[in-house]
C-alpha cells in the first residue's frame, strides 16, 4: 500500500545508524522534507518551511479559507514508521485523490517540525511556533551540544514565518499508540478529549537497617511501604473509569540486597479527561501514602513536577469525524488521548479532532510499530468523506 | 573508659581521607597491627601475623592449651569505631587484667585480618585461613587493582604460619549490629546459632508501555506485580517467629515516569536459625512469586544466588557464656545473629559461642556505630567470670 510504502521509506531517513531517529532541523530532516515537499509539488501543493521548521503545502481552493490537515515528522529515538509520520502522508494522499480538482478552499497539509522532544527535551515546538506559544525560556533552551532553540531556527533557513491565517480546522490522523481499539477489534476511533496529566515524585524515608540483624517488627523499610502505595495507586485507577495512573520508575537507596531500603523513591503519572477526576485521585493518593508511610512510622516528600490540564477537542469537528466514519458502516468509539499530541497545542485556537487508527499490539515508540493497510484504507476514505461533507454543506 | 578510646583511636587509622576503611593487608592495617600488637607486647604477649594475616597475640600459660578470644580488625567503608574492634580489645584488656598471672592454659588473643568483604569481594579470609579453608579459588580471586590474595599475602610477610594448634575454645565478643538489645533495655545477649542465609534474584517480565494510552485492564505491568510480592515477603517473614526476609535491591526497566514497567527485578534475602524453616519460607515465596505473575499474565525468572546453611554455636561454650552472665545477676537472652561473623567459620572445628553487646539505635556499619561504656564494663566483668570459671573448673 502506498502510504504504508511511504512512511517505511521515510523511516529509512535518520540520522542515528541505530534505527530510525530525526530530531528538529536535522540534516535527516531537511532529507524528509525533501522528499515529502517533492510528493507535495507533484500534487500541485506550493511548499515551504515556516520559521518554526514545520513543512507546509498548500493547495490552493477557490476560496480564502484553509483547512488543515497532518501531524509531525520528527521520531523518537529508534522510532517506528508511522508515530506522526503516517498523518501527514495521509493528509498528502487525500490531495493527491483531488487529482487537481479546486475546492472552495485551501487545504494545507502539515508536517510538524517537532513533536517528541528528543532534541531540546520540550515537546510541540512545531506546533508551539505554530499557534505562536513558543516563549523566550523555550527559544532560549539548549539541545546537548549547547544550541539553543533560537540558534537552531536561525541557521537552519526558512522560506515563510510560521504563524499565518487562522486554518478554519484541524484534523489530525494518528496511530493509537495504545491497545485500545485492537483489543476491540475496531480500525479506528475518534479522540474526543485528550487527558490531563499529574506527575509527581514521592519519597519515604525511614532507616537504612541490615537485612539480618533487624527483625521485622523494627524495621522503617521504605521499599516495602512504596511497594503498599504502588498497589493503591493501581487498585485506585482500576476502580475509576477513564483514570490511569502509573508508577514507572523506582529508586530504593542504598539498593543492596542485604540492606533495608531507608529511602524510596518513586515517580507518580496520572491521566484523565476529566480535570476534576484527575485531581480527586492525585489527592486520594497522596493522602494514602501519607497515611501508608504514617503506619510504618516513616516520613513522606509529594513534589508535583506537573499538572496539565485536559484539552476538549471540538464538538463539530467531532461531528464531522463522526459522520464520515458512518458513511463507512463505522460508528467509530469516542475516545481519551492518554498521550499528547499536537492537535493539544492547536485546539485552544483552532477547532481541532483526532482519528486514531488501530496500533496492532498497542506497539509505537518501537521499530515493531506497524499499522493495517485495511485500516489505513478506512482512514482514507473517511479522510475523503471530511472533505466531500466539508465542500458540500460547510459555509465558506 | 580505656577499651571505648582504644577502639575510637583505631578509627583514626584508615587508608581512606573520608572516614574508616581499613581493608585486608592495606597499610592502614600494617599501622593498626603495630599499635595492636604494641598493647599485646605491654601485657606480656607474644606477638605474631599469620600468612593469613591475623594479628595473634599469645599469652602463655602454664599448660599446653589454648583458649582464643577476638574478633576482626578490617572495616567497611566508612565504618564505626567498634564492629570487630571491639571484640579484640575487650579480649586484650581481660589478658591486661590478669596482670601478668598465668593460668594453666594459654590465652589466644586474635585480630582477624579480614571479615568484612571489602578488598576482594568475599567474606572471612582471616578465619578462612585460620581454620585452614581458603582454596585456590579464593587465592587467585584479584582486587581492583588486579592483585591476587595470594600475591597480596606473598608481598605483606608474615612470620608464622596460619595454621596451629587447635584452641579448644573461641570467644567472640562483638556488637549486635541490630536493635533487639537495644529495643529491650539489655546490655548484652549471648548468639546461639548464626542463621542460614538465601539469596535470590526475581526477575518479572511482562511488557513496557505507554502509561497514558494503555488502560489499566490491558497492562502487563511488572513493577506493581513486584509490588504485590514484595508485600507478600513482608508478610511471610512476620508472620514467621525468627525469620527475616528483606528486598532491599529493585530495578524496573525502562525506569521511566511515563512507561509502564516491563521488567523488574529485584533481591530476596531471607534467614533464619533453621534451615527448615528458612527453606519453606523461600520455597513459599517462590510459588507465590509464580501465582502472582500467572495472575498478572506475566512471567518469572527465579534466580537462587545463596544457600548458606545456619551455624549452631558450641552449647557448652554458651552454657559457659550463660554462668558467667549469671554471677552478674543477667539473665542474658539467647539470639540468633542475622549477620555472618568469624565465629561461624571457626565453629565447625572450634567450640565457638558469641556475646552481643548492645547498639545503640541498632546502628552499625556507620560513623554513627556507639556503644555504651556501661555495656562494655558487663561484657568485660563476663568475660573475666569465663577465665576464672574455666580456671576452676576445666580439666586442662
Amino acid at each position: 500500500m502506498k502510504a504504508i510504502d511511504r512512511c517505511l521509506e521515510l523511516a529509512k531517513i535518520s540520522e542515528s545508524s541505530y534505527g530510525t531517529l530525526r530530531t528538529f532541523l536535522s540534516e535527516a530532516m531537511r532529507s524528509c522534507y525533501e522528499l515529502v515537499g517533492g510528493w507535495m509539488r507533484e500534487a500541485g501543493m506550493s511548499v515551504s518551511v515556516d520559521s518554526a521548521g514545520n513543512l507546509r503545502g498548500v493547495f490552493a481552493g477557490t476560496g480564502t479559507k484553509t483547512l488543515l490537515m497532518g501531524s509531525h515528522l520528527d521520531t523518537v529515538e529508534n522510532a517506528g514508521a508511522f508515530d506522526g509520520i503516517l498523518g501527514v502522508i495521509i493528509a498528502l494522499e487525500l490531495v493527491e485523490g483531488l487529482n487537481g480538482r479546486r475546492l472552495p478552499f485551501n487545504i494545507e497539509v502539515i508536517g510538524f517540525s517537532e513533536e517528541e522532544g528528543v532534541r531540546f527535551g520540550v515537546p510541540f515546538i512545531g506546533s508551539r511556533g505554530f499557534v505562536g506559544t513558543l516563549d523566550d525560556e523555550l527559544l532560549n533552551r539548549k539541545d546537548a551540544a549547547g544550541i539553543s532553540v533560537a540558534d537552531a531556527i536561525r541557521a537552519y533557513g526558512f522560506s515563510q514565518d510560521a504563524k499565518q491565517n487562522q486554518p478554519f480546522a484541524f484534523f489530525e490522523f494518528h496511530i493509537e499508540q495504545g491497545p485500545v481499539l485492537d483489543s476491540a477489534n475496531e480500525a479506528v476511533g475518534i479522540v474526543d478529549a485528550i487527558a490531563g496529566q499529574s506527575r509527581v515524585s514521592v519519597k519515604f524515608i525511614g532507616a537504612a537497617n541490615h537485612a539480618g540483624t533487624t527483625p521485622m517488627s523494627l524495621r522503617r523499610d521504605t521499599l516495602a511501604c512504596a511497594a503498599e502505595w504502588i498497589l493503591a495507586v493501581e487498585e485506585r485507577a482500576k476502580s475509576s473509569s477513564g483514570l490511569v495512573a502509573t508508577v514507572g520508575r523506582i529508586q530504593a537507596v542504598p539498593g543492596l540486597s542485604n540492606v533495608i531500603s531507608g529511602e524510596t523513591t518513586v515517580s507518580l503519572d496520572v491521566r484523565h479527561a476529566s480535570d476534576q477526576a484527575r485531581e480527586n485521585a492525585v489527592l486520594e493518593l497522596r493522602n494514602q501514602a501519607a497515611a501508608i508511610a504514617k503506619k510504618r512510622n516513616l516520613s513522606m516528600n509529594w513534589t508535583e513536577q506537573l499538572d496539565q490540564p485536559a484539552t476538549s477537542l471540538d464538538e463539530q469537528v467531532i461531528a464531522i469525524l463522526q459522520a464520515a466514519a458512518l458513511k463507512e458502516g463505522i460508528t467509530a468509539r469516542k475516545m481519551t488521548s492518554g498521550a499528547g499530541h499536537d492537535a493539544m497545542i492547536l485546539a485552544p485556537t483552532i477547532p481541532s479532532a483526532m482519528l486514531f487508527v488501530r496500533s496492532p499490539g498497542g506497539i509505537s515508540h518501537d521499530p515493531a510499530e506497524t499499522v493495517r493497510a485495511e485500516d489505513v484504507a478506512v482512514a482514507l476514505r473517511i479522510g475523503r468523506n471530511v472533505i466531500d461533507y466539508l465542500e458540500g454543506s460547510l459555509k465558506i
